[in-house]
C-alpha cells in the first residue's frame, strides 16, 4: 500500500466532465489500495475571471492581501466539486483549504513562501480511509492572513504535502505525458525522458523548460521527494524524477544528455569599456541587484576595443530591462565606462545531463553542432551538469534542433503535442 | 463617533457598479468619523452558479460539508472585491472570512448555528482606522470545518457581529426602504414603519414578513442589538427596530398596530373525530414532530359531527404535508379517529402590534373587517402582540387590504415597490 500525492492543474479540472475523469483516476488508485491525497488548482478559467472582476473594480494594482483572498476562492470551488465527484463514485472525500492543510507561509502576499507544513488533518483523513483534497497555491501566513504562493504554486503545494506526509511519490498530472529531451513544438523528434535526476530537472526548469516550476523542483530536491510527471489523459507512465539515482552503473545505457532547455524570455545588458580595476564587476552587478532585478548569466572579458578596459555582459528577464539599464547608467559617470548596451530578445539554449561532468567532449560537440548550424554564440556559462549558450533569438529554434540531433536524442517517431503548457 | 455594522445582500453587490456604490456609502460613513464593519453576501448570481456546478457533478444531494466549502467561496469573492473598491477610494480595508472573524458554529452543515463570536481581528482593524469586511453566511465549526448558516445567514452574521462589537446600530441594507405595514405588492397604500419594537418585528418575521429573517431578529432580540433596515439605493432613513422602547408615553402618537404579515407557504391537516380522551392531542402532535415537521398553529375543538369526539387541526409548511399526513395516518387505527384531511394552499393573516395587548377592541375590529370582506375564518391563534387567522388562500390578498384599511394604516401615497425580496 503506497501513499500517493496526485496533483491536477487547472486544465485537468476545467469542467464537470474533466472533473469526473480526475475523480475516476483518484478512485481507481484508492480502490487499488493506495492512500491518496490530491492537490488541485482552480478550474480552467476561474483565475482569469476573478482577475477580470478585480480589474473592473480597481484601477492600478489592487491591494495584494485582498487579491490573495479573491484568488484563493478558485481552489475552494474546484476542490469542493472534486470531493463531490469522488463521493459520487462511492469513496469518501474531504477537501481542505491551505490553512486547514497546515500550509503556513510568510507574509509576502502574491508570492508567499512556505515556512512550515503540518498536514495533521490530511493525515487523519487518509488514516480514516478517505481521500483528502488540498487546495493548491494557497496558504495562511504567520499573521493568519490568506496568502498565495505565486507562479507554480500548486506544484509546490503538492511537493510540500508529499514531503510532509512522507509520500512514496508525488504525481504531477499535466496535459503532456512527461519531460521531453526538448520542447516537442520545436523539435518534433524529441523523446520522452523515462527517468531523470532531480538535479538535471532543476537545471532544465531553471533554464527555460516549462513543465515543472523551478520552485517545486527545488523543494522536491531539498526534501527528497520522488516525482512522476504524467498525462492526465492517459494511463501511460510519464517521466520519473528520482532523488539520488546512482548514475554510474544501472544508468549506463541512458544517454549522458537528459535534454535541451531553451528560454526566450531574456534580454542582455553590456557595460562597455569599464576601466579594469578590482570591484568593477561587483559594483555593476550590485547596482542591478539593488534595483530588485535577478541576473541570469554574467560574463566579463577584456574589451575588444581597448585592452585597458573590460566589458561586462549579463542576461536578465526581458521585462526588467528598463529598470536594470537605468541602474547601470547611474554608475556610468562615476565609474567612467564608455556605454551601456541593451539587447532584447536574446535566446538561451541549455544542454543538461548528469553524464557530462565526466565527459569533456560534450562542450566541443555542442559548439561544433552550433557552428555547423551557423549559430553565433554570444555568451557561455557552465555548471557541472549543464552548458548554456546565449545566441540571437531568431537562431534559437534551429540551434535546439541541431544540438538535439548532434547528441543522438532524436526519436524514431514524432511526439504528440498537446495544447497547453501543462503548468 | 459611532460604531456601525452595515450589511449588504447579494443584490447590493451584484456587479462592479453596485460594488462601487456600496464602497462609496461605506467610505462616506467612515469619513464622517464612524468606525465601520461591513458584512457582505455573495454577489448576485454567484450562489446559483455554484449550485449549478454542483448539480453538474453530483446527482442527488452532494455531501453537505463540501457544499458548504463550495458556497463559502462566494463571499470570499465579494468581500475581497469590496475591500478593493474601498481602498480605491483611499480608505484602508481588510476582509475576513467567517473563520478569521471568529464566527464559531456547531457542525450542522448547511444550517449551522453560531455558538461563539470572537471578532478580535475585526476589532483591531477598526482600532487601526481601517474598514473591516466580514463574510456573511459562513463560519467555522467546532471541528474546524467550514460551515454555512442557511437561509438568512448573512443577516444573522451582521447581528451577531454587531452584538459582539457592542455596535451602536446594525444597518441592514436591502432593495426596499424599510418595513411596511403590509406587503406593498398586495397593499399599494402600505406605509413605511418608522419605528417598531423588536418583539413586533419578531412576530412579523415569524408569520410571513420576508424582509428580515426570523433567526436574525431572534438574535437581535436576545443580544439587544438595535437594527436599522434601509435601502441601499437611497440615503433616506428606513425602519428603526428598537430594543426596549417604552411603549406608554412617547409612542402615544404611534398606531397601536405595527403591521400586517401574511403567509402563503402553509397547508393544514385536520384529524377528524378523535375520541375525546386525555393525551389525544399530544399523541397526534407528537407523531408529527417526531417526523421532523414543525407545526405552526394548532386548534382543537369539539367535533361538529359528534359531540363525543373532537377535531384537531394544525397548520404546517406546505412542503411537509405528505410526511405529516403519513405520520397522522399511522395513528388512525390505534386511536380510532374517523379521517385525516389535508388542505393545501391555506392563507394566514397576522395582525401585529405591541399596542393591542391593552386594547381588547382589536380582535373584534379585525373579525368585523374580515366579515365585511366576506372572508371566512378557519382558525384563530393569538399572542400578546399578535392575532393570526387562517383563511382560504384565494381570499388572502383581499383580507390583507381590508384589514389594512380597517386599522387606518393606509398612506396617502402609494409605496414604491422594488423587484426583489430584499433578503
Amino acid at each position: 500500500m503506497a501513499l500517493l500525492v496526485m496533483k491536477f492543474g487547472g486544465s485537468s479540472v476545467a469542467d464537470a466532465e474533466a472533473m469526473r475523469r480526475v475523480a475516476q483516476r483518484v478512485v481507481a488508485a484508492h480502490r487499488a489500495g493506495d492512500r491518496v491525497a490530491v492537490v488541485v488548482s482552480a478550474m480552467g478559467d476561474t483565475t482569469d475571471d476573478l482577475l477580470d472582476l478585480a480589474g473592473q473594480i480597481a484601477t492600478g494594482a489592487p491591494p495584494q492581501r485582498e487579491m490573495d483572498m479573491l484568488l484563493s476562492a478558485g481552489e475552494r470551488i474546484s476542490m469542493a466539486l472534486l470531493a463531490m465527484a469522488i463521493e459520487q463514485l462511492g469513496v469518501p472525500a474531504r477537501s481542505y483549504t491551505g490553512a486547514q492543510a497546515g500550509m503556513r507561509t510568510d507574509t509576502a502576499h502574491g508570492r508567499a513562501r512556505l515556512l512550515d507544513v503540518q498536514p495533521d488533518r490530511v493525515r487523519r483523513t487518509l488514516e480514516d480511509g478517505a481521500v483528502a483534497i488540498v487546495a493548491g497555491f494557497q496558504g495562511i501566513s504567520t499573521d493568519d492572513d490568506i496568502t498565495t504562493l505565486g507562479r507554480g504554486g500548486s506544484d509546490t503545494t503538492a511537493v510540500a504535502l508529499a514531503a510532509a506526509l512522507h509520500a512514496d511519490v508525488c504525481e504531477i498530472y499535466t496535459d503532456v505525458d512527461g519531460l521531453y529531451t526538448a520542447d516537442p513544438r520545436i523539435v518534433p523528434s524529441a523523446r520522452r525522458v523515462t527517468r531523470i535526476t532531480i538535479e538535471e530537472t532543476l537545471e532544465m526548469a531553471a533554464h527555460g523548460a516549462k513543465i515543472l516550476h523551478l520552485r517545486a523542483v527545488e523543494y522536491a530536491r531539498r526534501f527528497q521527494v520522488p516525482l512522476h510527471v504524467r498525462s492526465s489523459f492517459s494511463d501511460q507512465e510519464g517521466t520519473w524524477i528520482l532523488v539520488g539515482r546512482p548514475l554510474t552503473e544501472d544508468t549506463m545505457e541512458e544517454p549522458i544528455i537528459s535534454g535541451i532547455a531553451h528560454d526566450t524570455s531574456l534580454g542582455k545588458i553590456t557595460a562597455v569599456g569599464i576601466p579594469d580595476r578590482p570591484g568593477a564587476a561587483a559594483a555593476v552587478i550590485g547596482a542591478v541587484s539593488q534595483a530588485g532585478v535577478s541576473i541570469d548569466m554574467i560574463v566579463q572579458n577584456v574589451s575588444t576595443t581597448d585592452a585597458e578596459t573590460s566589458d561586462i555582459s549579463f542576461t536578465l528577464p526581458e521585462s526588467d530591462g528598463q529598470t536594470a539599464v537605468a541602474a547601470v547608467r547611474g554608475l556610468q559617470e562615476q565609474m567612467g565606462f564608455a556605454d551601456v548596451l541593451w539587447t532584447s530578445h536574446v535566446g538561451k539554449l541549455s544542454l543538461v545531463g548528469a553524464g557530462m561532468r565526466s565527459n569533456p567532449s560534450v562542450a566541443s560537440r555542442l559548439f561544433s553542432a552550433l557552428a555547423d548550424a551557423g549559430v553565433n554564440i554570444e555568451m557561455i556559462s557552465t555548471s557541472e551538469i549543464r552548458i548554456s549558450v546565449i545566441c540571437d533569438q531568431s537562431d534559437l529554434q534551429e540551434a535546439v534542433r541541431s544540438v538535439h540531433t548532434a547528441f543522438d536524442l532524436d526519436a524514431e517517431e514524432e511526439a504528440v503535442v498537446y495544447g497547453g503548457t501543462g503548468r
